[in-house]
């Protein structure tokens, strides 16, 4: 037997139990609930007070095993993408992988930055085909917080905490759960949305700045590529399985900003209502944005397993 | 036609100009070259004074193209192993993404640690399975200086900066190129050498404690899991591939001791001429050893193309 395709088992998610709204940001920096809600569509966020990147991840994946009633011992992958790991080394996968006690899964971190879910995806389903059945848990997970300068309201107020995950088993090719896929990069403009330059000046770099762990944004120019980009990659993505934007019930998007998503729905002509928005109540949380909101649509039986 | 097999076209690798002997460290911190090369083999290490791994890794892409003969248009997948990415976004494999023009290329970072480019090994080679030709880089990238206490004795002296690369093309099963493999994780054993604790504490955080950006190693624990682990590794890849360690002519291993390699090559009872290493030359660079050292074994005409 050939598995070619893979099948999504459960989501689940997991998220810091503090929450800091607009009004108490507001406190703390020069901006107002009123001035964030209108431009992002955010209200709140939660901010990790003693969670990282790995306790989400293992609550996530202990609630995968729970929901598909498979043990630890029978996952082969662990993925975890991240643009917030706990450490460089070890990768948050493989101290996930310790914590679950899930010696037989291979643990490695990507980074994609938000698009890593998605790109996670396509890697996890390369990773299981072959000639035998297998599993692979893949975690979206972040906490951001630490990567905010919180004295900077142009970033500080966009970013949140969190992790959300599926449990993939693979699958026959005949069973058709995967229909198409859009992956592109656009390593050039990588410059206008930086945060975490890692380490430290040495005694021989001959430049000893010292290194900005901070997101720094052009916020213009990432709008612009995020409303250009993405509708033309649902239109591939599309034409390579033969439908149209009419076929879709839901277009699961990372969740930048709320005007970002009406933009790209107005762009393709389709109601809003068919791209759901949960950014109001957990801001940014780039890797972990697709499996939370995923894991929502589904706990809300608007995603239902076919 | 079907690819399931992959095959290496190209080989390359870069390290930063200046050098480091151990003379020149016993004048930074107690230590010895004596103390250094009993204990590690290392003699030098390359440590860069203005180099990236991004830059690195575009010096070893850049040779790559040229030696296979194919341009930046012809890849379709960038990954970056690295422990020491120049930022935590965007990923490096999109930074040499962007450097090349290699629009076509889809990039991401991979962390696996010292492993990280054996795990890419594997990754690339699914993710180039399929119905169509493809190519893929793979780098192998570290500028692990700026993970390092250059007050601390105990780690400063082991670790080095470089990159090296592959360039991979899928091939037909019948091609027989890839023989077997055996990856294992042991995510419970991360506490034993940890680096780049990632972002700052933040308003919101309970543990106040400044992140530790440096390496902190139990090189006891380190040292009896890689002589006790790697051997095991082996033999279960020979015994897939139903080979023993006769058959094989070269063990190209992660050069993190040149102790810990004598040790394995001992316990499997093969002669030590069988196991190169470089680590005199370069001392510890994760996951760049690998395609370092296959380069240079290459390039020395040690190991051929079939």
């Amino acid at each position: 037997m050939k598995f070619e395709d893979f099948k999504i088992m459960a989501t689940a998610a997991a998220v810091p139990d503090h929450v800091v709204d607009n009004d108490q940001l507001s406190t703390m920096m020069d901006t107002s609930d009123e001035w964030i809600t209108q431009r992002t569509g955010i209200k709140r966020r939660h901010i990790a007070t003693h969670e990282t990147t790995s306790s989400l991840g293992t609550a996530v994946a202990n609630q995968l095993l729970k929901k598909s009633g498979l043990t630890a011992q029978d996952i082969e992958l662990i993925v975890v993408a991240t643009m917030s790991p706990d450490y460089l080394t070890p990768a948050t996968a493989a101290i996930v992988q310790g914590n679950l006690g899930a010696d037989n899964a291979v643990a490695m971190d990507l980074d994609a930055a938000c698009s890593g879910f998605v790109y996670g995806l396509k890697v996890v389903r390369q990773m299981l085909m072959g000639d035998q059945r297998k599993h692979a848990i893949l975690i979206g997970g972040e906490t951001l917080s630490k990567l905010i300068d919180w004295h900077d309201r142009s970033t500080a107020v966009l970013f949140g905490d969190g992790a959300g995950g599926v449990l993939i088993e693979n699958a026959e090719k005949s069973t058709g759960s995967f229909g198409a896929e859009d992956l592109k990069t656009l390593g050039g403009m990588g410059q206008y949305l930086t945060a975490g330059q890692t380490g430290q000046p040495t005694p021989f770099t001959k430049d000893q700045t010292a290194t900005n762990p901070f997101f720094k944004m052009n916020g213009r120019r990432v709008y612009r590529f995020a409303v250009n980009e993405v509708p033309q990659s649902i239109n591939r993505a599309l034409a390579q399985a033969s439908l149209s934007v009419a076929d879709i019930d839901h277009f699961v998007l990372h969740q930048a900003n709320s005007r970002i998503v009406e933009r790209i729905a107005a762009t393709l002509n389709v109601a809003p209502e068919k791209f759901p928005v949960n950014i109001d109540e957990y801001g940014n949380t780039a890797a972990a944005s697709e499996p939370i909101l995923l894991n929502q649509l589904v706990k809300d039986g608007i995603i239902k397993a076919r």
